[in-house]
């Protein structure tokens, strides 16, 4: 077998540690991290053994490809000034698409890893579902066969499906991230401990193996009973946006479980 | 040590029978099961190794406690037909307090398990916090030495403090898991399985023991990336309730994040 293509990887937060790091694991040759502060830079380019740099004028032309793993906002800066058109690249953003490398690439496209990245969290990547998204043939066949090297589920998107891929991640992880934040608040207030909630958040995690979501809802909503809605409203008094949040979220439990049971 | 007390269970769904059968496992002996339908009082009858009824005319009167695990609703109606007064009797509900109970039980209160009950899921009773609300010290000394029985976790509360319990867990359970029913219903609609949603919420729930959820939480929002927020509001026009919702939560952790942070 050859040996690996070499990388740059554009980044230096939560994604392109995770990503950079699944890269090298699986012998892909880091040449280089670009970051935008030095001790975040130096940081991963020490953890993967390379050089670094926070000058986008100071890039490795060299690499076999190029990973933008920065936020959002800052993708189309670094592709203006990224001066290696005939080589790979592509960018990891879930919500910006392909057509943010306008007319300049040969060879790009959209590599979104559907996880939560955290630093100091170790996280097994071939877990990871990749979805791709690319300028052509011959990047789609490049991208998949880094891809299929770090990661069991590789899939092949356009920008519209890529997009409702990561709403629905945006529900399914902050979105309950936010629960729990909301959940922490009401507690702390009682001087009651967040842990003790675990049990309740471990269960419900669980049990998702066992059915779809919408069999598995327990609570005041599902079972319509209105009376207890309306209490628990009413104890939110002070927290105008959880009350919201509780009415809008306990609305559409009610609504979905009439449908699904036929009752009106 | 003596051998364990008897006891009447008064319902035959998810929560009467996930605590029968933790009481029962405490050496606690079973009298007898009151269920609404003949099916669901025989079932939870022959795990017990016990007798039925489906009439509270027929209630066993020589238990030693009483649990009623019934629908909100219905507690005061299988109260009133309780003809045992002078007896323990306690419900489970996290909402109805004990004022229910008004002033024919001498010895009742509220014995509420902090957990989600599903059929045919096995747990493990003693991580299920218990909270205990009772009508005087009799009741309390008792119930607390029953419930330290089953759980490792036992704590005395009042009606408030326990109606805010049940709130925090509407939102770390009940609705997020209602965020799980919308992931499934987003990604269901472009064919994609929820299942590849799978190692994100795992991930999400196992981030949960390295820090309060507020400094774990990711995505749009958090990064305050209002023009992606924007476009996924948009992309959710044909789904209005989807959309409120994400828009009032993705509001709430803007706000919540400012604060924390200090930028406003």
């Amino acid at each position: 077998m050859d040996p690996r293509q070499s990388f740059v990887i554009i980044g230096a937060g939560n994604v392109a540690s995770h990503l950079a790091g699944a890269l090298a694991s699986a012998a892909y040759r880091p040449l280089q991290v670009v970051g935008r502060s030095t001790s975040a830079a130096k940081e991963l380019a020490d953890t993967l053994d390379t050089t670094y740099t926070v000058s986008l004028n100071e890039i490795n032309t060299q690499a076999d490809f190029y990973v933008v793993a920065v936020n959002d906002d800052a993708i189309p800066k670094v592709l203006s000034g990224l001066k290696i058109n005939d080589k790979l690249v592509f960018h990891t953003s879930g919500s910006t698409g392909i057509s943010v490398f306008g007319n300049k690439f040969t060879r790009c496209g959209v590599f979104y890893p559907l996880q939560t990245f955290s630093k100091n969290r170790v996280l097994d990547f071939h877990e990871v579902p990749l979805f791709i998204e690319s300028s052509g043939p011959e990047a789609y066949e490049a991208m998949t066969e880094i891809a299929k090297n770090i990661s069991r589920y590789v899939r092949p998107v356009d920008s519209a499906l890529l997009e409702k891929i990561h709403i629905a991640a945006v529900f399914a992880c902050n979105f309950t991230n936010h629960m729990y934040v909301i959940a922490e608040d009401l507690v702390n207030e009682i001087q009651v401990p967040f842990e003790i909630l675990l049990p309740l958040i471990r269960e419900t995690f669980l049990k998702l193996g066992s059915g779809p979501p919408a069999s598995l809802q327990t609570g005041p909503a599902v079972r319509g009973d209105v009376k207890i809605i309306e209490k628990h409203r009413k104890s939110l008094e002070n927290h105008p946006e959880y009350q919201k949040i509780y009415t809008f979220v306990s609305q559409n439990i009610l609504e979905l479980h009439k449908k699904n049971t036929g009752n009106e």
